[in-house]
């Protein structure tokens, strides 16, 4: 690909994300929609003008984990400790209840194979991390106490998905399960999250240390980029999702994060908005690029919008996804404002199930029916809740519990 | 390429860089000498481990135009123009010296064929006005007369360097040369030069309208970026070398810009200083993957060091390439130190030599040895200048014209 057209690409990009979101919030909406909706209008399913290519899907990449960076530094990690009984509850229910439903409606309903039913199930089961982030932050509600107790569930909810998809896509080619390599991977991820803030936290001090000696001016943007991105690859070797590296590095340059070790590796109040004030920019940047490049990879005229038995399945499957994850905060002890604000936060599939999706249907598990049912799923998913959890933090904010914007 | 893979590649390309640019200050020589350096160890020439795939050379791209957006936001317009009749003396005479001294030496001493001689001296005309502009901003020099001197001949330099590769492909393709098209172009070079920063000036102000009145965070580093990729595109669709268009961006944002259209476009300071605080942090991550990538790009290992007619043409164009640019400024008006200064300052070729000498080989106008024996020339040209500059401005920087740091 010539530069002059990647230029105009990533221009088009950037200026119709930016238009789109201030049309949104001057609708009254999430500024995410508007950058969702950017992609769909300049994607295959309106002008076709955008192809989602390579360098734009691994600039885009960069963005999510920078945005999971950002909602890391703004992280409280003592409050999303003690919310963290409550996430693993939302997390682990809202993340069966749509998987079993969802398989008990191919396999018993529409008498779908074992594997495509599990496939199916496993597609309606992640919450789009960064969706719902956006609109968390969006409406500035990202550090209530609801807040917190999503962040954790969503986190967990994305490595329960990432170990699902590595057990589902064993198991469609070799027929089995290895369950002692997926304990591995269990214990894995576990350590990753203990271990890696405090060696963020151990290298921006070193980093720091430079920034004060070194001559040569742009040393924060670089290695707090770099740092970022270690954190993102290590996630992946240690089997867990990309984007929690990003988040880890994140939480442990926050202002707010902690170590029983002492002095030493106290946190730098100037230096942390030193590093929030020049990554500011960066993620501002590359961020919009992931959203528009996931609406960039829904194609609305591939499916086939005539088919009676897609709209049947469809609409199933989509009160599975949204049914799924209300059911989750019931079991937490919250007025019900909370809950359904808990139960909301969590529905957006977005990115994850497009991925769940677009793997069943390389690999032939999917069917191009049963491909368009999902996309039509994760497309409404993604695209309600902004506007329900807007509306209803505009009209019940008084009712939830402790709110500290 | 997976986003886990690029991230490692990404991630060891920022780390190197920095570290190589620090070892290089601490040993009194240019920081981009330490970035070019990290992509000749990284890459093929050394130890390997990076290949310049398609997403990292246009981030590259990003890089440089994002340098000369940056450099023109530093420029005063008037000193630029000022400057010019002396900019336009270096230019000239330093891109035909080295295109007809190479040719010389190439048909008559060495007996190539006409194509080949040509397209030699094509290679050796071209300043590299990244490496150029990054050294002059290292030693803090690029706004001193010297500067704006060199500034002008390497922009001049460039859009010469463009026409003629036009041509000299023009010319080996079909045997022949359109001079109403060459005149087109040199014609729509020249508009855009004029009205560019006039178009970029207006579209200013009306991102200042909207970053005053929108309530979404960011705006400044998605327009701006926009901006700037959307005149590096035009300057591509007029002909002229896409850096330029970031120049041209950036000269009409710069705090010293001046239009005679009145007080609605004047220049407000503090959105100026706005722009160059949200602006530095992408422009510092995105510039030094530039300069890695044109030390990937050069591969020591393919040279057949063994040859000794490799070392003897190239020991003639490594001497055209110096004393044609050491020639131009002898015809202007300068004491002897700021000739020799300016001279030097021109003496760079990197990746727009680099470019022709892909070109070369794979239109198999260059067999295997001469492309050798100009890669040796590029690099040499490339590494010695920043050296001898740094150390004749420590030596000599009295005896230099007005110095305005």
């Amino acid at each position: 690909m010539q530069a002059h057209t990647f230029f105009l690409y990533l221009l088009i990009i950037l200026l119709t994300a930016r238009i789109f979101a201030e049309l949104a919030v001057r609708m009254k909406s999430p500024s995410v929609i508007g950058e969702l909706f950017a992609g769909i209008v300049i994607g295959p399913s309106l002008f076709g003008w955008i192809q989602p290519v390579e360098a734009l899907k691994l600039m885009a990449e960069i963005g999510i984990i920078l945005l999971l960076f950002e909602v890391g530094l703004e992280t409280d990690v003592r409050r999303l400790i003690n919310s963290g009984s409550k996430s693993v509850v939302v997390a682990v229910i809202g993340f069966f209840t749509p998987l079993l439903l969802g398989y008990a409606i191919s396999y018993y309903l529409f008498d779908l194979s074992l594997l495509v039913s599990l496939f199916i199930g496993g597609t309606l089961t992640a919450t789009s991390i960064g969706i719902t982030i956006r609109v968390l932050k969006d409406i500035r509600f990202n550090n209530s106490s609801e807040g917190q107790i999503v962040l954790g569930a969503a986190v967990i909810d994305d490595v329960l998905g990432v170990v699902l998809l590595a057990l589902l896509y064993e198991f469609s080619t070799s027929g089995g399960i290895n369950w002692v390599n997926t304990g591995k991977v269990i214990i894995f991820v576990i350590s990753f999250f203990v271990l890696a803030p405090l060696m963020a936290k151990l290298i921006s001090v070193i980093i720091r240390h430079f920034n004060e000696t070194s001559e040569i001016p742009g040393l924060l943007p670089t290695t707090i980029v770099s740092l970022v991105l270690f954190f993102a690859w290590l996630a992946h070797a240690v089997g867990a999702p990309e984007l929690l590296g990003g988040f880890a590095a994140g939480i442990a340059l926050s202002r707010r994060f902690f170590l029983p070790l002492g002095t030493i590796l106290r946190t730098d109040e100037s230096f942390a908005r030193t590093i929030e004030e020049q990554m500011q920019p960066i993620i501002s940047l590359f961020t919009p690029i992931f959203f528009v490049v996931v609406g960039l990879s829904i194609n609305l005229r591939a499916i086939d919008w005539g088919s009676p038995d897609v709209w049947i399945f469809s609409l199933l499957l989509l009160l599975t996804a949204i049914a799924g994850k209300l059911i989750g905060p019931l079991f937490i002890r919250e007025n019900n404002y909370s809950r359904l604000m808990i139960g909301m936060s969590m529905i957006p599939r977005g990115e994850v199930g497009l991925i769940f999706a677009e793997l069943g249907r390389l690999s032939n598990i999917f069917n191009n029916q049963i491909h368009a049912a999902l996309v039509i799923v994760i497309v409404l998913t993604t695209i309600i809740p902004p506007f329900t959890m807007k509306w209803f933090f505009k009209r019940y904010s008084h009712k939830l519990l402790t709110f500290n914007p």
